[in-house]
């Protein structure tokens, strides 16, 4: 059996940890945590950690920490091993030389204490070297349905994609929410709205789904909106992506 | 029984004859219609005209077409009746003046030959006489269960605030789409995470749910995904985005 320790305890390695204990094909030895607190409901306190000495030999490290600590965790691993990230956006050869570098990115928004079916979430993979491919591909399909190789370039662009659909269409429901609460109206009416746009696109291609003002160039519509909306920025949105709809082909 | 009969034949029309035909409390006399073949899986053709002069007295006409129509529709309905329209944008006293107005508007996303469950739509009433609301709300209330009532210039800034959480969302799921293209990653990589991004609204306010770089304030992130994007208009609307983002507290 493949062993895996996990270093972090945000939400990322708190997932990864449900799922690892979901899981007989992995055996989750240690997680390093700084903040051991935030993993005790999920695992074993003599399985945490929260000093590299004690850090046992594993056949995998699994780095789930932010962006600019990653470096500097791999270099305190007292093993030469092999060690991936998580991030979408950080390059693979940041983690420390004398480890075999691997990336093991799961392509999800992770929520504190929100449980998400992790068989469902894509895990990109990428190793330094060709051998170890199969081992990070063997974890990761332990709690994954949906595994592939994305090499760096690959993976930096998928997380821009990710920033577009997940967080700029968060801040889209949040000027929803605002509109509506400016005009004494519950977010919650625009709630099944929001449903069916993402069922739309489950089925349907996202031009075959585009309907609205800005497609049809109902230009009187535009211009009413505009004429509603008191926000300079709010403005400024509505005309950039009725625009980028309109010359979108 | 409210007897009612419809104008129109495209999605929004579809969609509200085939939730009439489902309930008992409401009874559908006729639907007029400029395209009848649309109709013919719905309801029995001695119901489908297409002509003024066959239109039998109801107690509610509801129109369902396109904006720039409704008036001119509203004319040639040839008794004075209870008139009412769908549009979110387009103010009740455009019908014409001799027939007592109204407003009947789903707030939804209609997708030709995608059912959808009209129970969970949300309808915005509004009636130029008091006495007319009651009829609206039974009509409504027979085929949602979210019937609510709004005033004109609530509808206009609910249908701008759709637009944002729909059509711009969907824009933004186009743009993930083109980013992966570019990449040569299959856009169905994206789905679960716009799936729990929707999932999480639902239980989270916007602002709980907002991550990501420019909610971070990661700078680095930022500079590093407007490098990798190659189109300048997705370079500007990642910019004001993350800006907006920024700014909204």
């Amino acid at each position: 059996m493949i062993r895996v320790s996990i270093i972090g305890s945000g939400n990322v390695a708190q997932h990864l940890v449900s799922a690892f204990m979901k899981t007989d094909a992995v055996e989750l030895v240690q997680v390093l945590a700084r903040h051991p607190e935030h993993l005790k409901q999920l695992l074993d306190s003599s399985q945490i950690i929260s000093d590299y000495h004690q850090l046992q030999e594993a056949d995998l490290y699994i780095i789930a920490v932010t962006d600019n600590a990653i470096a500097e965790v791999s270099k305190q691993i007292p093993f030469s091993k092999l060690v991936a990230h998580t991030s979408g956006s950080i390059a693979m050869n940041v983690l420390s030389d004398h480890h075999r570098k691997a990336v093991f990115y799961p392509l999800q928004t992770f929520t504190k204490n929100k449980p998400v079916d992790f068989s469902r979430i894509p895990i990109g993979l990428e190793s330094e070297h060709a051998s170890d491919f199969e081992i990070i591909k063997q974890v990761a399909s332990a709690i994954s349905d949906h595994v592939f190789a994305i090499d760096s370039a690959q993976r930096k662009a998928l997380h821009v994609a990710a920033v577009f659909v997940n967080n700029f269409t968060n801040h889209l429901y949040q000027i929803g929410a605002d509109i509506c609460n400016e005009h004494q109206l519950p977010f919650d009416i625009l709630k099944p709205l929001i449903e069916e746009t993402t069922a739309k696109i489950m089925v349907l291609s996202p031009a075959e789904a585009q309907t609205g003002p800005a497609k049809r160039k109902d230009q009187q519509t535009i211009e009413a909106h505009l004429a509603i909306l008191n926000d300079a920025n709010q403005k400024a949105i509505y005309t950039l992506l009725t625009q980028s709809i309109q010359k979108h082909e």
